[in-house]
């Protein structure tokens, strides 16, 4: 049976990298693709690298048929969902890439959002969207909530760990390295080539980035109590992927085979030999997650590194997987591509 | 049907870049995977990016039972793939990724390569392997010679232009800038990332280039009388992409109807909107050759551009599209993937 | 004696270029920076790389005091150049930077850049900025309009050669390669790290880029009569670096040695050995300039291949190089700094 | 008065490195240039970015006479440096670029480089190059030993710290991340661009680098008691550039004051207002570090940021700021060229 999907925000890489992963879906069709300031243009002059498919020209949301969508992704800014989403039919299957219903608690939005929810009915429905942790109200979803690429990241090195209680939760440190892809298609001026190749730096310093509240409540609910970590986001001069080196406190051999049991029957999730160090050239373009466990030499303390594709794993390719889950599909379908090497 | 392969140089770039394709591939099994200096190894840790896959340990070549293969992509270095080649079983289906099988004069191969041919036979027999113009021959072909990556890009330019008699035939260039991954895994100093990265030059400039061979050879075929093309070739600080601006004299709009009629069947060839550039960003990754057309300034001449990967649609995308017609299978099976981008 | 100058235009690239040689010229003073819309900021926080220079704080060109200047550098967008320097008093010595002064003829400005010249007084007055063929108008000009710098790239190709009569003049191709600082710090979606990095492309192919505005002038002028090339530059995914690889026609030898006695003397040509190619690499953040001339293996063709930083020798490198004629300092202060590799 | 000096090792990037700052440096004369597989060469054809310069043909080391020198620069591999030094004249001053001479205890050399020293009267004598740490006993050394790239980089981020007992010495954590021009110009499969380009990986995890040698050696001796911390390096897809995000526990505030106090005087050190992050970007190709401060969220805790080029300020800048206290010259002589941006 093909299932008939429409895409909000179809001009953004988020849009693209959806398109693309569902060109290999064998049972999605796209119905429908909408650009507000794009709208009445091709797809093929906005993206010519899609210039091989065949898709609907870009429209307004107001002119979708919601009656022929079976699933709608979102992939709009954050705020502009929310508004958008409020008014989408209340028995549409959505899944939403933005920030907007990531966090549940209204007061935890407008702390880190600065504006109150427009949609406080549908942020209280929303399922958090991190497929490998909450597949079974994913199944059951209407509204199902894409998480920040940083917050995935982090949460593939942390959640088995807290869950398990083989590290000290006052002591974690999250220093995370992001794709510029991440900072989506806007025109800002470090974002540039001229400025962004050949260097490196940090920013959002101190705890000031909003992924963090995803962690705040994910790393909390777990706990059972307030869990804090030190989170300090990189820029990258590449496209595509993140990786996070995650300081612990703990037994690096129990924390081993907590991913190793708590991993096992993940088809993204790739547990590396002890010791081995992951790389994001390794998972680029693809939805995988490569994960390496080290002791470091001052007893009682170890590195976690996770490497994925921001843009697949930590965005598209987790709303394709999250979508699959609320059509019936196979989870995997339309995502086993291998990376692109070199 | 399931179709077994093997693939003879599995460490090198287009052998992963093979199995990446295959592994998309409905019908067919990787059933050995060869490499002399790494046998004994398995591909996770040769190419840690296929880690996902279950994959045949490396062997040595005299290690595979080719009576279980029904076809063998030869990956492996010039001169050494003849003296593979002319061992293996004399029925055994073979595509050929080197530039063993390119130049069906011994003495021409003699000139471009510094030695004698050392699988004369074979040379006679083989098939030049540029799908779009040789299909019919590739279906009945037992061995099949890929195209050098520079050769395909070229030829896709001129072939129809020339066999259409629409320009001038004394007077083309071929500028090529070329991605570093068409240079293999070798270790030579100026493919090091910091001698290549943030600059760019040409090499083998004046005409010393191999594929000239290529060039000549074909392009002469076809007109029946000898062409000899300029040709120079530069090096991108990319890692995958190749582009040609090609300089001709002839109507541009005579060129561009010439291209229509060629391509309109194509699945894989874009011809972009008359006057518009391709880029090699729109085509990384994937199977696709993207043509723009432009009249210059001055009356009577015109650019031709095309962009393709050199890794797939010039060598390992090319090989599978080649291994498909002759196992009867679907010409585009394993290869619709869309670009990567960004 | 040292002089004072005033920079217009401080916040762009060239801007930071100039302040960046100066920092190092024994004799030059930097008495006012100018930039309309950040006026008020500090330079270490429009360009955090000049931090450790004690440097003026940004103004707006109104609160220059230009009887203070002895030279003022104009590194304003084209069209808001002219505007500016009609009204800057008459006797001030003036590098401008901009498109605004390198055509003489009217006619020809409004054709390629669409709009009436709104200076044209100064027009008439000023020199062409190429200081290896124009000091002597340079040491005593007022004006002087820095060149394009795919225009000085093209001309250290042709000038000497359309000066012997040792090429064909119908038969000129340029094609250019620049790197992305040479669009500025504009924001637009092509110069983004995400869809510049990693690919390549043409643009403006055909004839239309505004810099054959200055080939046709200037080549015209030097062979008397009309002489059209054919010019297509590619956008490069590096910082900086312009290479140009020009296909003539004529004997290799004979345009060899037009170069050697042409550029015996200058202090920062680099003739390299007969049939080497140059390299963007080693001309990086340097005024010096790299040509190579090889014979094509069809006789009678020879490829000439230019290499300089667009941003210095192509620009702000060139225009400290006037100033310092134009102040009757030595030609290369402050511009013996060697390149930076890797 | 001029001084003359030698460099031997002067085909690795570092030895190239040496010649570009030098070249800008009133009163040194390069007399001697040695690189044992390149001698006869030309340094033109080994670095083509130097061809500007007239420099000495490259020699054995056997063919320098040392009695003319008055001092010379070691940039060659560990362990042959220590053997080249041996023998060299007793009172011939020597910076030395190598890790040969960085550990003062045997022990711990041999434990980090797996080899006991071979020139152990000179491991005693010589005075470790952190200038800003170190300057009066380098004033009056003969063998100085410069630092590891990440090496330097973290004790700019710590020494004052430490000393000023303004953080925790047990909660330590610096992860580096580094250019890959900090490998050298070895042929390594990781090092080629198509497999570092686009991509970032850790390595050397879990306190196995042997800067960690340094690290040990300098804390522990500031301290007074053992200090270990935490190091992990990452390898960075640009060609210059380190990067140094320090975790430590500690009132940023009085963190900020500490540094403020170390580093006023300070040529080459620039604090950045608190808060705020250095880029490896505004520090390329010169010899300026910069340092930033930050408050966690958590309170207690703060992020230290140090940003430099590691060819420069982490190798031959260092180097050659050294050789001008060792020499009586000014400390920023030939070092003052403000960084290349973009």
């Amino acid at each position: 049976m093909t299932h008939s999907v429409a895409i909000l925000g179809a001009s953004g890489y988020t849009g693209a990298e959806l398109i693309r992963l569902i060109s290999q879906h064998p049972n999605i069709t796209i119905k429908a693709l909408a650009a507000e300031r794009k709208a009445g243009m091709e797809m093929a002059d906005v993206f010519p690298h899609l210039r091989h498919l065949s898709l609907p020209t870009l429209c307004k949301i107001d002119e979708i048929d919601f009656s022929e969508i079976d699933l709608c992704f979102c992939a709009l800014p954050h705020k502009t969902s929310q508004e958008v989403i409020a008014k989408l039919p209340g028995d549409l299957k959505i899944v939403d890439l933005s920030a907007d219903f990531r966090l549940r608690d209204p007061e935890a939005y407008e702390k880190w959002y600065g504006n109150p929810h427009a949609a406080l009915e549908q942020q209280q429905e929303a399922v958090y969207g991190l497929t490998e942790f909450y597949r079974d109200e994913i199944k059951g979803a209407r509204l199902v909530a894409g998480t920040g690429c940083n917050a995935a990241t982090g949460q593939f090195a942390l959640r088995p760990l807290i869950a398990a209680g083989v590290i000290d939760l006052d002591e974690i440190i999250l220093d995370m390295k992001c794709a510029v892809s991440g900072a989506g298609r806007a025109l800002k001026e470090n974002l540039l080539h001229a400025e962004l190749s050949e260097g490196y730096n940090a920013y959002a310093i101190g705890g000031t980035h909003r992924h963090l509240g995803e962690f705040d409540q994910e790393f909390s609910a777990i706990a059972g109590r307030p869990v804090k970590v030190q989170f300090t986001p990189h820029l990258l001069p590449v496209n595509r992927g993140i990786l996070a080196t995650t300081y612990v406190k703990g037994d690096a051999q129990a924390i081993y085979e907590t991913f190793a049991k708590a991993y096992t029957d993940e088809p993204f999730v790739e547990l590396l030999p002890f010791g081995e160090a992951p790389s994001t050239h390794h998972v680029r373009g693809s939805n995988f997650v490569h994960i390496g466990v080290t002791a470091d030499r001052i007893a009682g303390r170890a590195i976690v590194i996770v490497a994925l594709d921001n843009l697949t794993k930590g965005s598209s390719g987790q709303a394709l997987q999250n979508a699959n889950l609320m059509l019936g599909e196979d989870e995997t379908a339309g995502l086993m591509m291998a990376p692109l090497f070199p």
